[in-house]
C-alpha cells in the first residue's frame, strides 16, 4: 500500500506570507503550488520550486482564478476558452520555475472555487483540462474522485489522481460535508485515523460515523496554515509509516 | 543583404484593444508579444501567437515591468532578483500559447521603461539575461547594439540580436533623440529612407542630417498602434524589397 | 415630458481607450463614470469629472466587480459584506474627483454583472444599497424599476431611478430579452422610436413586435462604444427634442 | 510636553494579513490605514477604521504606489499628474470608510517609496501635497521635518507635523541612518531612550553616539510588524507616560 501527501504550498503574495512551507515540504510527497492566479508571486513561486526539489517533493501547478483578492475562492464566470487559457498561461509560468530549478512541472490541481466548479460542471473541467493536455499530455491531474474532473480527465486521456481529504467529514455520496455543519472539520485523532482508514481500505466514515463511503484517494491533501495544521500533518505522516503504509510520490 | 521586421503586438487587455495585429502581422517577420506584465492577458496572447504562427512570424517574448496601469513605462525600482523571476515568468507563460500552437518563443525582447534601463544599467541587463539564459539558453535576445544589454547577452552566452528603429532620429553617439527634440520623429519617406539605409549599409544620418552613424541592426522595429503606423510600416516593407534587401526573420 | 439620458464613460485604463467620451458628453445628460473596479484608472476619473461638469453633465459612481481582466462582466461571488466595501471604496474614490472639480457624486449604477445579480438577488442589492445610503442618504440609485434593485433601495429609503433602454428589445414580462436571440438588438430607426415611446407613454414593444410591455423609465441609457452608436444617441436626442420631450438630468 | 504615537496599520490584502493591528490600536494616538495602493482592501479599510474610532485613535490615509507585489516599497516613476490623481482616489477611498464608522480622514502620510521620493524631490511632494489640499485643505501632512515634504505643505498651505522614529539611528544630518549601517536599527531600550530624547528636548544621538542631532517631531512613529515590535512600541508608551509626556493626538 502506498500513499502520496499533498499540500497547498507557495501561497504567498509579495510581503505577505501564508503557512509554514519549509515544514511541510519536510512531510508531503506533492507540492501543489499556487501559480500567481489566487496567490504566489514570481520569487515566490521559484523560492518554492527550489525548496521542493531540494527535498525530493514533486511539483504540481495549483491553478486558480485570477483573484488575489478573493484568494480563488470566489466563484467566477469566466468563460472557457478564457479559463483554459488562464490555466495555461499559470501552468507555463510555473513550469519555467520548476525547469530553472532542475525539475518540472508534473501534475495539475485545481484551487478553491476553481476546484468546487470543475468537480461539478464539465464544461469547467474540459477548460481545465485541455489546458492541461494542450501544455503537455503526461502530465497527471489531481482531483477528487467521481467527478467531472475525473470524467473530464478520461475523456481527454489525461491520467487522474484521486485525492481525499484527512480532517474533512464525507456524506454518505462521497462528497464533503459543508463547513458549516456538524462533523465537517475533524480534530486530530479522528484525522489521523480518517488517513489511515483511505490509504489501508480506500474508506471514510460518513458525518456522524453511522456509515462508511468509498474514498479513491492516492493522495491525501494536508493543510500547513496554522502550527496545528502543520502538527496534524505531521501525525498523519507519523502514523502511516508506522502502519506500513508507504509514503511516496504517485506513480 | 537580409533584414528581420519587428514589430510589438499583443498589446491589449481585457476587453480593450491596441494597434491592428493582423495588418502589422502581414508585414513583420518577428513579433514581440506582450506577456501580461506590461500587457496582454492569456486569451490575447494565444490568439497573437496562433495569428503569429499561421503566417509564419517569429513569436518572441516581449517582457515588461508588471505595471498594467503605466503599460510598463514607468521605470520601477525592482531587486534585480525579482526582475529575473518576473522576466522568467512571462516567457514561461508565453512560451506555453507559443507550444499549444505550434511553435515556441524563439526570443526575448524587453519592453518600454525596462528596455531603456536595461540597456543603460548593467545589473537590469544582467538580471533579464539570466532569465533568458536559465529559460532556454538558445533563445536570442532583440535590443539595442553597442549598449549593457548586448554587453550582458555576450557575457552569459546568449545570441544578440541588434535593433534598429526607422522612424526615430539618432544622435552622433548612436542613442535615440530624445522624443521632444527637433528630428526625433521621423515622418514616413525619412523613415523609409532610414529603413534602407540601415539595411544596406549599416548607418543612419545623425538628427540634422548633418553626419552619419553606425547602427547595427539586424533587425529593424516598426510600429502599428495608428493606421498612418501601419502604412508606413507596409511602405518600408515593400521599398526594401525593391531595393533588394531580403525581408525575413533573422537567423 | 422629462428624461434623462445616461451612458457609460471613463471606460479606458492606463493607455487604452474606449468609446468617444468626448461626444456622448454633449448627448448625455447623466454620466455613469467607472470607478476603478471594471474599468477606470485615477487620472481617467479626474478628467472624466472634469468634462462632465464643464458641461453640466450630472456624474454617478458607476460600481462593478473588482475584475478589469473581465471589464465587470462575469458574476463574482462576492461575499455580500465585501461586495459592500467595494462598492463604497468605488463611489468614495470617485468622489474626490467630482469634488475636486467642483460637483460630486449625484447617483450611483451597478456596472456588467453587478448589474444584472443586484437586480436578480436580493442579498447583491441589499449589499449595493448598503454602500450608497451608508455614504450618502441623497445619493439616487439608477437601475431597472420592477427589480431587486429597487425593492432594496425602497427598504433602505434610497430615491431609485428606472432606467429603459433604446436598443435592446423588451420580453413580456419586462425584461431585457438575450443578446443572442432575434430582435434582442434593435436597429436605429427602432431605438429611436422606443426611446421615444419610452419617453412620451411609458412602454415598449416587446419582441417580435405583437405586445406592449411597461418601461417606467426617467432616464435612458445610450451607449458611445462605436461610432455608429455614438451616432443613434445623438438621434435619439435629437428626435426626443424635436418631439417635445425635455432631456435634462433626473431631479 | 506632548507627542502623537503614529503606526502603520491596515496593511493585509484579501487572506492575508500583516501586523497586530489590534494591539498597536491600543498603544497608537493615530493610525496610518492603507488606502488600497501598497496593501489594504476595501474590508480591511473598513475593519481598520472601525476599530480606530471604537478606540478613538486618530485616522490618517496611508497613501502609497499603487504597487501590491512590492509593497510599496518600489520607486516608481509616476508622471506628478497621475501621482497626485493616485493620491487622491486613495484619500477619498479611505475616506468613505472613515466617514461610515463615524470619523474622516485627518491626515495624510506618504508610505515607503513614497514617503523617501516625495521628503527628496520637490516635484514629487508637491504632487501629494496638491492631491492633499484638493480633498480637504484642512488634512494635515505627517512626515519627516526639513525635506522637500514640509516645504511643499508650507508652499500650498497644509498643516505639516514633522515625524520622528524611535527605533532608527540618526545621522547628523537629520536623516535615517541606511537600513544596512551599523546602529541603524535601535534595540528596545535604545529606541525608549531615544523616543523620550524626542518628546523632551527635541533632539536624539547620532549614529555612533558621539553627537546630537534636532528630530522636529510632534509625532513618533512605532511599528507593530513583529511580537518584538508590539512590545517595544508598548514600552515606549509607558515610559513616555511615567517621564511625564502626554501621549496624545497632535492638534
Amino acid at each position: 500500500m502506498a500513499l502520496d501527501l499533498n499540500s497547498d504550498l507557495g501561497e504567498g503574495f509579495g510581503p505577505w506570507t501564508m503557512g509554514d512551507d519549509a515544514a511541510m515540504l519536510d512531510i508531503v510527497t506533492s507540492a501543489n503550488i499556487a501559480c500567481g492566479g489566487h496567490a504566489g508571486d514570481p520569487s515566490i513561486m521559484r523560492k518554492t520550486c527550489a525548496a521542493a526539489v531540494e527535498r525530493g517533493v514533486r511539483i504540481g501547478a495549483h491553478v486558480g482564478y485570477r483573484d488575489l483578492a478573493g484568494f480563488g475562492r470566489r466563484a467566477i464566470a469566466v468563460a472557457p476558452a478564457e479559463l483554459r487559457d488562464e490555466v495555461l498561461y499559470q501552468i507555463g509560468g510555473l513550469d519555467g520555475f520548476a525547469r530553472a530549478e532542475g525539475d518540472r512541472v508534473r501534475y495539475v490541481k485545481p484551487h478553491g472555487a476553481l476546484y468546487h466548479a470543475a468537480a461539478r460542471d464539465r464544461k469547467v473541467a474540459d477548460a481545465v483540462l485541455a489546458a492541461v493536455a494542450e501544455y503537455d499530455p503526461e502530465l497527471a491531474l489531481l482531483g477528487p474522485a467521481g467527478t467531472e474532473l475525473e470524467h473530464a480527465a478520461g475523456h481527454i486521456g489525461v491520467r487522474f489522481i484521486g485525492e481525499g481529504f484527512a480532517d474533512r467529514g464525507y456524506t454518505p455520496s462521497g462528497g464533503l460535508a459543508d463547513r458549516g455543519t456538524t462533523g465537517a472539520i475533524l480534530h486530530t485523532n479522528e484525522a489521523v485515523a480518517q488517513a489511515v482508514s483511505i490509504a489501508m481500505s480506500g474508506t471514510a466514515r460518513t458525518v456522524g460515523g453511522s456509515g462508511e463511503v468509498t474514498v479513491r484517494a492516492t493522495s491525501i491533501c494536508v493543510h500547513g496554515d496554522t502550527p496545528e495544521a502543520v502538527e496534524m500533518a505531521r501525525l498523519i505522516r507519523e502514523t502511516l509509516d508506522e502502519v506500513g503504509v508507504v509514503v511516496a510520490p504517485f506513480s
